[in-house]
């Protein structure tokens, strides 16, 4: 997908193994290490080169990669001073292929933005590179991030399974130990459904808490930036950039104690063996560390969520996928081409109530999160599916996608072939750090009791 | 402001009166002569770039204009074979500075983005362009399309006043015959408010029912691509290409009969003489017509609706700017740093309920405009203030791009001092058809009596 890898330059400067083994940190690890002194910028990212040029074949999680380029971003890192580092000085950061690098070419997976390069970062792009992250690379997404059409990109804990999407590449890259952190996006469940499938954590922030100007459009009201990373400290080194902030300090003191809410949602027909185990497990977890767990059962008026999500998202395609169709109609694909056209025939009202109906839902699930630490639901029906033409099903993620609400994947689980399976926490609107705290502390409990190992190859 | 008229190449081929003043045409009419083969599109070109250079000293309406890359527009579309050519073909439109145009810089009026040329097309500009449509330039805008400060440009009626803002080069270039129509953008009240104080007509179509992709963010929630021209005509050549739809056709059938609702709105202790001698003198014009006129009194609960837009885009200027902060804090105005660090003290609690209260008042006002031909209601307080200092108040518009309804300006009504006057025309969400329909009547009318008459120079 346009990378060039084989044109690498630079070698590891160090023999040491703790250094060729980097790329095994997460972000907050390497970050230590270098501000300690123990290991340059360059150095980090000569070790992720070497993992991701001996993983690249088989994973193929890049749209764009050029390994020079990421060696001269290192190197200017490592020349700022000390003083005059930023709060992600050396964190390496993939992104994913519709959201716009000025020095990297942004291209959706689309033949009509083949190497299209248009010099203009993204809002968050551009809060992470004055943070001081290096920026690795552009990752592989579905076109538009809007298709259910797998990229090339296999599951690193299985490459004859799909790695999910939209978010293809960056859930795979940091599943596989590529990049620490990646950037992703959602509209339904393309930030949490390959965080699922691969193994790894992610936030899908409250919608419009971070901005999204620069990311390609599918639905405005839904879309938002998301990202990866395999421990919840990364996640919220970026939130930190990201200026998230809840209104007040969380007061969740750890799981003893505490109360959640385990919910099936209305699209628990859709729950395999592995999503339904994996819950019922983590309830037992749950409990079993002195928390309360309740079941939850969302009032009827949520039951239609799933197709208020669809109808809007469809109504919003056909504006904004507009421009690629009289461009290059020939080009997009037939699923988007009929968004333009109307073909499900939305009418303008249905398409109001959707959006209408979808705004009255959203304070009164923000009413229910609040009355408990999180919300405990599956984050995708089973653990990822074989083959990577479809990239599975995102009817889980999309409840919350439409809701707004923030949700972290936590992995620790597994399904019957032994493949990575996650679980979502859900908590009010604009209550993202909260929802982190509490992440942090699910999150040791289910990658330790949850029978899932991270088996890094 | 970095235009460049001095250097224009070329000369009107023809020395025929009636295309030396093609300028005063509008679109349409421009690409009906065209289209007869009574003018080329580089003669029409020639035509607005001599106004162009002789107003442009006073007027100041362009951030970016090339008239080389104009003309060399003109003659390849003047190739394009008969049977080849857009529907827009030869339309000649003018594009304000916070639209992305792969061809010609985007600098929001900001230090920040001086000189910057990201190669790449807003959605809503590579539309137009593949219709046929030739980009004249860019046009001045307050700073990010977000402050209250006004740019250089004057109004084309007096140039002691100003043309208003946000999109200030768009509503003077289109008021000054420099362009036939123009982009603008609305948050609060950036494209209504400069067509009331420049004379011109002017659509806000329905939130999100045209692309956003491509605008500099200030508020998601409210920012929409807006549209001038001087007929209405004009206005639905663009909705046509925009693929603007309603549900259904307008049954409206003519002034007479048809009813109107005249709406003063919460905000109308800021109406000035001249705004209430215009709304006063069409309710006269419309009933003398033949219409009903009954008075709305909006329900309470629309009250606050001022501060709740305000609420909204103070929070969101928070996120959408902080990227701006960060690179660049010392070059941001202190109106808009004051956003991001949140001067205003705005809690989330407030951001949601805000959001979640206009969120609930859009139905509502479906149901209450959709029981008439439109709503008529203020634009601005009264005419185009003396300075250009400041671009005016926009509390009038502010209600309607909270409530996401389109709103048409119908200029046609004069101040104290003989500036133009206009007024809303308001619909229920995605009856932008109908509601263009409605205009025609109501601006053929307000045209010919309300008062004010274009006076070209």
């Amino acid at each position: 997908m346009g990378s060039s890898l084989s044109s690498q330059s630079g070698r590891l400067s160090s023999s040491r193994p703790d250094i060729a083994e980097a790329y095994r940190l997460t972000a907050s690890e390497a970050m230590a290490k270098i501000r300690r002194g123990d290991m340059t910028v360059e150095e980090y990212a000569q070790s992720l080169l070497l993992r991701i040029r001996k993983r690249d074949d088989v994973v193929k999680a890049w749209a764009y990669l050029d390994p020079d380029y990421v060696i001269k971003q290192a190197r200017a890192l490592d020349k700022i001073p000390e003083d005059k580092r930023g709060p992600l000085h050396g964190v390496v950061i993939a992104v994913k292929d519709v959201i716009y690098t000025k020095d990297m070419p942004t291209q959706h997976n689309s033949p009509i933005y083949r190497d299209d390069h248009p010099a203009i970062d993204s809002n968050a792009v551009a809060v992470l590179r004055e943070a001081g992250a290096l920026l690795l690379g552009k990752t592989t997404t579905t076109e538009f991030a809007a298709t259910l059409t797998g990229p090339a990109t296999t599951n690193p804990h299985d490459s004859s399974r799909t790695p999910g999407g939209s978010s293809s590449g960056s859930g795979a890259a940091v599943g596989d130990l590529q990049a620490p952190v990646a950037l992703g996006t959602q509209t339904g469940g393309s930030t949490i459904r390959p965080a699922s499938f691969n193994g790894v954590y992610a936030l899908k922030p409250t919608w419009n808490s971070i901005s999204r100007e620069g990311l390609k459009i599918y639905a405005l009201i839904f879309d938002t930036l998301g990202m990866y990373a395999r421990s919840i400290d990364d996640l919220v080194l970026l939130a930190d950039v990201f200026d998230l902030q809840d209104d007040d300090e969380s007061d969740f003191a750890g799981l003893r104690g505490a109360k959640f809410a385990v919910c099936q949602t209305m699209a628990w027909e859709f729950a395999g063996p592995g999503t339904r185990e994996a819950l019922d497990k983590a309830v037992t977890l749950l409990r079993g560390a002195g928390a309360t767990v309740e079941e939850l059962r969302l009032p009827s008026e949520f039951d239609d969520l799933p197709e208020l999500h669809e109808t809007a998202l469809f109504a919003e395609g056909r504006v904004n996928f507009l421009a690629a169709h009289r461009v290059g109609k020939e080009k997009l694909s037939p699923f988007l081409a009929d968004h333009v056209v109307n073909s499900h025939g939305i009418s303008r009202k249905q398409q109001l109530q959707a959006f209408d109906a979808m705004a009255a839902l959203r304070p009164k699930i923000d009413d229910i999160a609040g009355q408990y630490a999180a919300i405990l639901a599956p984050s995708v029906p089973d653990e990822a599916p074989e083959g990577i033409q479809s990239t599975g099903n995102a009817i889980f993620c999309a409840i919350w996608s439409a809701l707004h609400t923030p949700v972290v994947n936590i992995p620790g689980f597994q399904g019957a072939n032994g493949m990575p399976i996650g679980l979502s926490l859900i908590a009010p609107r604009y209550r993202d750090r909260h929802l982190l705290k509490v992440s942090k502390a699910v999150g040791e409990l289910f990658e330790a009791e949850g029978g899932w190992k991270r088996v890094p190859k």
